[in-house]
């Protein structure tokens, strides 16, 4: 339900922006695995703001506390829950536009649904409501490397208000290639057009969004479902629940709608006893199972709704207002703190679906 | 799980396209409420292949029987069970495809994935099994209508193979003008063009694919959550959930990431006391949640897999095989047919949200 | 929720006791197991009333249908539907029923919790609701069979009215030793004393309750989980959901409250490498978990509420009215066909324990 | 899931005795409502252990802290994470007891399920679990208390192995009544009888077991599911998944199969436009639905395992093991403390089930 995800491997997660702190309950983690807290704090460092110009200069130490779960680093199969401290808090910073609903923010949508409004900021619709999900893929990562040898999940920004990244193989990718830049973009030659169009908006007060692509390498035939918990289905949710998203496409996506069946088609080949596709236009994934192909997808995030510039909005009383952002802590694009989060997503989804095809490998007959 | 969508207003579908029927179990639908079974069956119909020249000649007769549930036509709030028999189902057809895996359809992912593959074709991959999920959303709707004065959910084709309909508003398009066309585009200059390219693919062979739309009106303000299950997250799976389907966006989806922030932000307005939008580049959602303008998404639909050329393939076995498909009862566009299914999840995501947000309108302080 | 049973194995049940018919879909069923529909016929003829005198005399046939999720007899891991059609169905009976609320009945429960009442009798509340629970236990059954040699699950009738059974050593009674009498208690030497009880209530007009036992062997130890899906929890809540059930125990039960912790504790043993405990007071369930000893329980009965005599009661309005009923379709006593109900409700949680531990097996490091 | 409870107000328990924490998410809390989170403390010394000669002298200091879901004190409609730290843990206590498994504990089951065993004593199988369920409890009786004018739930000591309670009128008995004395039974006259078999079992190094009587009133009609979710099915689950119960009656319970039909059934009455029943030996429960009368139960402890005498066992290896406790922290009887885990599951189940209701009652036509 709202706050949860996943059937075999469910996350809950908690916390608002500016409360005690925010976390996640891992519930259905198999037993008798090694987990290293350090890796997980990798993860939510990767995610954090505040990492160069281009992000939020918002300070988060962000370090993350196991509560339970584990003893002596191993899976008790008990819930395992982790806990990040909000140290950075300062409420006044949005107490002016408690009346006020900024444009494309979640404060109208949010006050007339619940009737009370978090007084310090989004509340949950905060990005910092994904450190939980963060938290947890680290762990569920950790635990399909060990059992799926080969197993890789890299995503990285693929482009910028329109301006593309040149990635000819996106199995190729490598995480630290991605991190090795503070845009998360893997195209050495191509990412400083993408940068300045993000640092042009950042000085004229504005934002920019673009596209994420996510590839999944090392995934056995077998997972998903063919009726609902399709695989792209599941996918679909997890990242268009990811703050700012706002379309999502596997395969060739919309650009499938393009071409004929016999150009769209992947035929089967095989070779030392193995069956595959001799093309992956279906991104891996056919009838909502997985076929063995790499698994891509693509993630459209609009530009962030949080702009320096004067815009019209209304107060709760309905009352016309110019609202005048001061300097705040937000960043002008969010797709390169998007990446660990699309990553996240992906992973929690591929866990959750390995785990319930674990049940059916247990059961043959 | 696999075979339920939906939280409160839960569907359980079930059925393969070759055994005794194909129904669903809707479980969470309040009582009191008027069905009208013929609606339900105008909905089946509309479903139906068969319709024409360019739909799939497979005669299914499709009536619906309601076995529990109702009362005098009056929903007891107990769970509603309505079952479709399948009468055409030569299962001989299939035989010959057995051993072959077809190119991009599921055989090979499900019969990996079960260990066993149903020898008279799809399974549960089958359009059939959609039965259930437009005969739901036929009685969903029925509710919405009664409770939500205003409401109304219209789908119609967009685009094929790249070539798109002229829509200007897609708020002010109609059922009656969709279903008008064999086509289901409501756009009587263009659809032409579009229904010329589905007849020579048809001729051909070969198949298309294209785009839909769904334009939802009538939504109250507070429907959706502000996490995972975020109104565009749930529509996200619904969409993807369809055979076929490739790709999802809510409001400008993958345009809005050619935009600025200060271009994409939707100002509030008011008027005689009621908080809107000026804009709507968001799409009607906002955090997740519903802000009371029209909710309109788009889905990529892939050149159906079935097509009426030699394909490459392999069987079972891994031997390489030439698939020569014989005539066959496949569309060569699934789009007409997918309009009603894009509408039946939007309207079962909807009816689902809405009646969780009843709980909260009901335990206000 | 509300007609759904099990998390891996999932129960949905539909149908009031007048309408079209009743039946289940049972999800989650792995696939490729043989499923013998004979059995599957032989549950439901247990369960059907109309069997001797001291039974209802309604007269059902009962005869199942299988709509999907078998081929061939084969379970193809898709959502099996079974369906009992509703033969005998003479709404007139209850008419005169229909204003006034019959004392222990569900009829002012149901119409003030919904708004509406079934005019046709007890709606979901009706013993004939347990047919689908019935026959999802024989498809389980068959499966628990096939992996785990050993496994039997065996109800009968324990006392009547105070009356007890002497049966010495649960775990060896079998199921032909309980249908072997219509009683379906299988002390031989003191079932008269039982029915005797029975058919004098029956000559009064009156109803009588008792007690079923339940005893379950060849469970694996490991099924169960530590906190809220305990073993012992879930067999409380299927035996609690069963019509005119009052009391559950496992092991001792009650009795276990006059014992010392010193009497009560069974001690560990150990032969040929197997543990095992020297007495077994528990129940075969430790901190929620099977140990590998018999699990057994006892659920208890009340007098059945449908009585032949005068009864005060009041109409929807509130006005006082002497209730006389005719002569109807009523046991006079419960517990014989409460058996089979009993069996499959342990079943059902067995099988999906069974499931669920099977993921964990799986994903052993 | 196994760490989940409830439906629509659901909780999920997380950590283990020895680790950093124990806790619980609650999702599900409607917002806007006021939440004293000293009650919540108040309700959690209730459950702390070291009370008394009669308690165990772990001195847990258990503070709570709430980490998100409360803003000012009001509910935000987001989850509610509640966190106790684990101060007091020692795990050298147990550490002799590592390869031996204890008599009617989890010890054996636990590392035969999960593969692992926690090295610091009984992980998830510890009464330190139920922190969280009585915290949420205590969260949800405020809400509960606000909205339902006559609300009130208590329980009681009713008997202490076999020596029962006098109480005459179970809806009488307040909350200061049971805790104005250690034993929490508010029999002033009988009590010591109860409490000298306590102290003499402590003395002998021995334990006991007995009942807990529970009475819930100002339950509005209407609560409770007719088939698997009945109200009394929910209860029987919650109560069996507290530690050391081991059996649950409703009503009359097991008596009630003493009775005829004609004693047992509840007449109703009217009076001044209000239905109701003349007797309530139903326990205010029919057909799974609350019927606005007292809903009472029972609930059977056994002794606890945990006992200061010699007992045979053996260790991991099978090996036969004399077994000598040294002196720790466990509680002779677990009845005083388990009174307020009985109180917090009832009202779990009742706010879960009220916030059901309040779908239908929103939805009503």
């Amino acid at each position: 339900m709202p706050n949860t995800f996943g059937h075999a491997f469910r996350i809950t997660t908690f916390g608002e922006s500016h409360g005690g702190g925010v976390g996640v309950v891992i519930d259905g983690c198999p037993p008798g695995y090694k987990i290293d807290l350090e890796l997980v704090q990798t993860w939510l460092n990767r995610r954090r703001p505040g990492q160069s110009k281009i992000s939020s200069p918002r300070d988060e130490k962000d370090r993350v506390e196991c509560l339970s779960g584990l003893e002596g680093g191993i899976t008790l199969g008990t819930p395992i829950a982790l806990l990040v401290r909000n140290e950075d808090q300062k409420p006044g910073h949005y107490s002016d536009l408690q009346q006020v609903f900024r444009p494309s923010h979640a404060d109208y949508t949010t006050l007339t649904k619940y009737g009370v409004r978090p007084g310090s900021g989004g509340g949950r619709a905060s990005a910092r409501e994904t450190i939980g999900r963060v938290a947890a893929a680290a762990v569920a990562e950790q635990i399909l490397t060990a059992k799926l040898p080969g197993f890789r999940c890299v995503a990285y920004v693929d482009s910028v208000k329109g301006e593309a990244a040149q990635i000819d193989d996106p199995a190729s990718v490598t995480r630290d290639e991605v991190e090795a830049h503070i845009l998360r973009c893997p195209d050495q030659a191509g990412r400083a057009r993408l940068e300045a169009i993000i640092t042009a908006a950042q000085k004229d007060g504005d934002s920019v969004g673009g596209t994420i692509a996510c590839a999944i390498s090392g995934i056995p035939v077998g997972l998903g479902d063919p009726v609902f918990d399709k695989l792209e289905a599941d996918l679909a949710k997890a990242m268009m629940s990811l703050p700012a998203s706002k379309g999502f496409e596997v395969g060739l996506g919309f650009r499938s709608t393009l071409m004929f069946g016999s150009e769209h088609n992947d035929a089967f080949t095989s070779s030392n006893g193995r069956i595959s596709t001799v093309t992956n236009r279906s991104g891996g994934i056919q009838g909502g199972i997985s076929n063995g192909e790499l698994i891509y997808c693509r993630v459209a995030f609009k530009p962030v709704a949080t702009i320096f510039k004067v815009q019209d909005s209304v107060d709760a009383a309905g009352v016309p207002v110019k609202l005048r952002p001061k300097a705040g802590r937000h960043d002008p694009c969010v797709l390169p703190r998007a990446v660990p989060m699309v990553e996240a997503m992906a992973i929690l989804v591929v866990m959750d679906h390995w785990l319930r095809q674990q049940m059916l490998v247990a059961t043959r007959v």
